[in-house]
Order: C-alpha cells, then sequence, then structure tokens
C-alpha cells in the first residue's frame, strides 16, 4: 500500500485543470486519488464526502470555485463576478452547514470583488492565487502545529489519539496528528495508539489506516481500553484535536474526549489539545456555553443502518462531542504556540502577540 | 415483549424432567424458553451459549447432571455413581475451560459419593435435593446482592452499569443487576445507562435488554460517553460486577471498568462491585497478580467476524478485562455485607464473621 504521505489530501492539477482529492469514502482500503474537472463532480465528491473534513473541506471549494470560473469567456469584470458568484452559491449547496465550506467561498469571492476594476485575466489570476494561499496557509498550519506539538514528546514515546483529527482532515499532516507525521519523518520511531471512537470509528476507519499507510507503528484499541494502556505505561502523551476551544481553555471535541482527558491525569500523562487558531473562541468564555449536537440513536444501535446490535427500539443518549474541562489540559497547541495554564491569560495574550506581529 | 423478570434464566422442571432455559442466541430479540430433556441437547445448549454467564452454567450443568442420572436403571449404588461419572464427563466436554461448570458437576458427585452405601432412589433423591440447593443458593446470593446494594441508593436515582453482570448470567436478579430489580420491583424508578461495552458488545445486546424488558427506564450510551452523563449530574451511583477480586480489594471485571472507575472519581460519585463471596480471592494479593486475557484482534477489527471496520491486519491490542484499582472503589457488595476500604481488613474480617457464623 503507498503511504497517505506521499498525497495531498486536497490539491490543485494546474495543467489538467483538475481538482485533486484522495477518495475517503474508499477507506479505509485503498488509497485512490480522483481527478475532478467538471463542477458537478466536485459539487458531489463534497455532498457525499468523497472529502471530508473542515480544513480539508475549504481548500476542496477554494479550488472548486477556481476552477470553475477558469474557463469563463466572461468579457467584463462585472459579468465574471456574477458568474463566480454563482459557482459559489452552487458550490456551497453542497453542504450548507459546513462553515468551512461557506468561509473559502467568501474568502475567494471577497479576493476577486476587491479587484473589480481589473481585466478577466488578472481577476483569474487572483483567484488563482487565492486558492493556492488557501490550500498553502493549511499545510502551514498544520506544519506549524507540528512543529509546535514536537517539542513536547522525544522519540520512542507511546502517543494516543481519539477520533481523526488527521491528515485525512486537512491537506497535508491534519493536526492531532502532525506531531507524529513530522517526528515520523524525522526516525523518532513513535508507537501511536488510536481510539476506535464509537458510534461512527473514525479512529478505527480514518486514523489508524492513515498513520498504518505511513509506516507508523500503530495500534488500534477500543475506547475502553484506554486507561489500561495508560496503566501499564504505555503512553507518554495524548493528542487531540478539537472542535472549539473556549477562552478558559476548556475544549469540546468528540464524544469520549473528556474520559481520556480524566484518564491521563490519573497516570499523570500530558493531555495535549492541538487547536489551529481558528478553532479558538474568545467570545465563548466556557465551554459550559457550547451546544452539544445530539445525533441519532440509530448509530448506537445498528452498525452503519445495516445490522442491528441492540434491542429494537431501546432509548439511547447519543452526544457527538463532550467539553474537556481546563484542568485536564496539560497544554493547547497551536501554531503559534504551546498555550499553558491559566489559559484566560494565555490564549488572550497569544492573540495579542499575534496581531502586534503582523504588518 | 414479555419480561424477564417473570422467568428464570436457568430452572428445573421437575415433572416433564427438562431443563428449562432462557435461549440466550436469540437474544437482543424475544424471551424465548427451551424445554430440554437430552443430555445432547443440554450439552449442545451449554456449548453453543444459549446458556452463558458463569453462575447460569454452573447451576444448568447440575439440573443437567440430574436429569441425565434421573431415568437410570442401574442397580447398585457401584454402577449408579459410574454412570453418574460417565454423564459428568460428558457435560463437562461441552465447555472445558468455564470454571463453575466443572465445580458443580464435582459438587453434585461429591454429594452423591458421600452416599455410597445408600440405595439408587435415595442417590436419585439426594442429587435431586443437591441441584435444587445450587440453584437457590444461587438466587439467595444475588437476592441478598442486591437487598445490601439497595442500601446504598435512594429512588428516582440515576444508576451506571457496565457490560452483562445481570440475571442473564445467573438464575434470577443478577450481581450488579439485583439492586436494580429489587428497587424497581419496589417502586424507586431508577434511570439505568448500560455502556455498551465493546469489542463485544454485552451491556448493548444483554443489559439493556434485559432490564428494558422488565419495565426499567434504560438508556444505551457508547462506553466514551459515560464520562459526560457523569459530568451532566444524571448517574448518583456506579454498580458493576467482577470476575476476580484480590485480598486487597482490586477488582478485575470486564475492560472498561477501570476507566468507568476513574470518570466516576472525578466527579464524586460512588463506585460499587456488586462481588459474590465466590469471587473474592484472598489467595491474591493484589491485582497486580490478576493475568488478564489478550483476545483476537478480530473481535475490534471486525463486526461480529462479518463487516471489516477498520484497515485489514491493522495491529490492535484487545484485553479482555482490565483491574480496577482499591483506591477507586467506593464499596464492595457482597452477599454477606458491604465491605468499605482498607480492604485488606474488611475483606478478610467479612470471611471471619461468616465462617464463625457458620454452624
Amino acid at each position: 500500500m503507498r503511504s497517505i504521505l506521499e498525497y495531498d489530501t486536497v490539491a490543485l492539477d494546474d495543467e489538467n485543470s483538475a481538482l485533486v482529492i484522495i477518495d475517503q469514502t474508499l477507506l479505509p482500503g485503498e488509497i485512490k486519488l480522483l481527478h475532478l474537472t467538471e463542477q458537478s463532480a466536485i459539487w458531489e465528491a463534497i455532498q457525499t464526502l468523497r472529502v471530508r473534513g473542515a480544513p480539508a473541506i475549504g481548500v476542496a471549494a477554494a479550488i472548486g470555485l477556481y476552477l470553475a470560473v477558469k474557463p469563463s469567456a466572461a468579457e467584463t469584470a462585472e459579468a465574471f463576478l456574477d458568474e463566480l458568484h454563482a459557482a459559489a452559491d452552487y458550490l456551497n449547496s453542497a453542504r450548507p452547514t459546513a462553515v468551512n465550506l461557506a468561509w473559502a467561498l467568501k474568502r475567494m469571492e471577497t479576493a476577486a470583488r476587491r479587484r473589480a476594476d481589473d481585466t478577466v485575466p488578472a481577476l483569474k489570476e487572483v483567484l488563482h492565487r487565492e486558492c493556492l494561499a488557501i490550500w498553502e496557509e493549511d499545510i502551514d498550519v498544520c506544519r506549524r502545529l507540528g512543529e509546535n506539538g514536537l517539542t513536547l514528546v522525544k522519540p520512542g514515546d507511546g502517543l494516543l489519539t481519539h477520533c481523526n483529527a488527521g491528515q485525512l482532515a486537512t491537506v497535508r499532516y491534519g493536526t492531532a496528528t502532525a506531531p507524529m507525521y513530522l517526528g515520523h519523518q524525522r526516525g523518532y520511531g513513535f508507537h501511536v495508539y488510536c481510539d476506535e471512537t464509537r458510534p461512527l470509528l473514525q479512529g478505527a476507519r480514518l486514523t489508524s489506516f492513515e498513520l498504518s499507510s505511513a509506516g507508523i507503528d500503530t495500534t488500534l484499541i477500543c475506547d475502553n481500553m484506554a486507561p489500561s494502556l495508560m496503566k501499564r505505561g504505555a503512553i507518554q502523551a495524548v493528542f487531540v484535536g478539537c472542535d472549539r476551544v473556549a477562552a478558559n481553555g476548556d475544549a469540546a471535541n468528540k464524544i469520549g474526549t473528556l474520559g481520556v482527558a480524566i484518564a491521563a491525569k490519573r497516570f499523570g500523562i500530558p493531555f495535549y489539545v492541538v487547536a489551529p487558531l481558528s478553532t479558538i473562541d474568545l467570545a465563548t468564555p466556557t465551554g459550559g456555553e457550547i451546544v452539544i449536537e445530539e445525533r441519532s440513536g440509530d448509530e448506537i444501535r445498528e452498525m452503519w443502518y445495516e445490522k442491528p446490535m441492540a434491542p429494537a427500539g431501546v432509548k439511547t443518549w447519543n452526544p457527538a462531542f463532550d467539553v474537556t474541562d481546563n484542568d485536564l489540559i496539560t497544554a493547547i497547541v497551536t501554531e503559534w504556540c504551546v498555550a499553558r495554564p491559566p489559559y484566560t491569560e494565555s490564549l488572550k495574550e497569544m492573540f495579542q502577540k499575534k496581531e502586534a506581529a503582523q504588518p
């Protein structure tokens, strides 16, 4: 099998005017690249989760939007911008609730509108550069998350992760997995343990697949086995991704993260949340304000809606996320720094320094 | 659907010379009683897990052995005891590693051999009484576990359990579920939450089934959701069964129990191990001496060996049990008392008092 590190999850093939993605509906199994040139095919790929993960969807949409208007025959900037807007609307309809999808399309449109006095070829070049900038920024953020995370571990360490905050959700490296990939390329010889992550098994289907495909020593466990692994001394650090970090450092992530953090604390194992700045929300004071999505009990009662594994109709509770309290989090790793408690101060400071550093 | 409380998991139908069991291979689904009269059918029921759970297997074997020799035409005690031994050997071969199976058969044989001077009809009556004694003792132990456990909770409480230490593993009431059933019969109105218990899903398939069939308000969750439930204040006590308790109170039970105990401690929720005296092993000083069985990774990689849910051949770690450290256990509930820390003293004392109380 080829390694996932040989590919980007999402890329632009300029020569053939194609969006290139790893088809995630075929996982776990082979790594198959799709070269998508038609708008309808790109729409379908987003809609059917052939490309998934918030950052990856955003990058795919940006590239898709550029490709949509690249062949435009519009003669005026105004006509071109109308075409651009229609194409963005169309792509956005593939997954209307995906925040990164709307964000990337909006950013592309704004870049073009700022140059509304230019020629159509110049606008096309603006969009070309903008989608590549979005793509490069995603890689850059993940690489910097990896570099910062790597300062927290040493060669030979056993690392645990939960759910998929991996390359398959980004262009390259992933977030929680970035230190693992960078360390692997530098011969760190990590032993990585993946929680399978019930009910949807992203850890089994995606994370254990992408890490083992890259040649990393990877072991899959059920979620409830992590405390035993920690007790045996097999884990030196936990890295998880996150969906949102509140101003006080409370972190919402895939259901089960809280239990991992509690167990890590019991056994004195550092617990790191890997959080791009885009996930840190200083407007949310604490995790208590984060609304947790509750999903259909069929995800628990049935295996992929096929085979029952519980009594028909038994009552369930199926929250998609949980909130890990800030006292359980050893550090929050961002692309900017490694933030330590108390987070109310360190996160605010980080944003201040970042703004001060910008030209 | 009929309630499991209307039936015993295992019983003797004297009139029809039949072993009556709930066919557990049909669960979760209907409660179907099997009336087994042929030795080959009883052997098959044990071998194919139609009856499962250590105590239930023991009781089924005792009743099965009695039924095997009930029609014997032997004219001497010696010939009868030979037949008895052959029948015991045959039943034992159904699951040679099941400790309770061998224990119950041995107890039956010993009871008969002690009366080797008696007539064949008298020996048959000895065996009849002995298998009913084993059956009654199992019910009695579970009822007393339930009574003792019930002193630790109050009406309306939310209770969490892990795996299946339920009626389906015993004749009636189960062990960890005994306080739930007894409380239910007395109108306590518990809200019971069941961990599904990966990888084999005993909580989903068995526990959530038997509790909800009895009319108890039952909610099924994935193992990794329990800490969130606790954080929300939904759980007032945890009851789990156990496979072995060491002299210092460390308790081996189904994988995942340790994580539940750690989370319960974090949220100040009492964690109770329900342990018949037969599971308390003063000869094992600590949990460190308990060997943990590791099972095939296919249990994690595939859903019931049917559909892959992880990359083929990905490395796994699949321990069947874990050991919960004694400092995480609020009390150990036995049929004799509620033992509190320090367990090295309280468990020893309990056995001393019990021995002193015996005639």
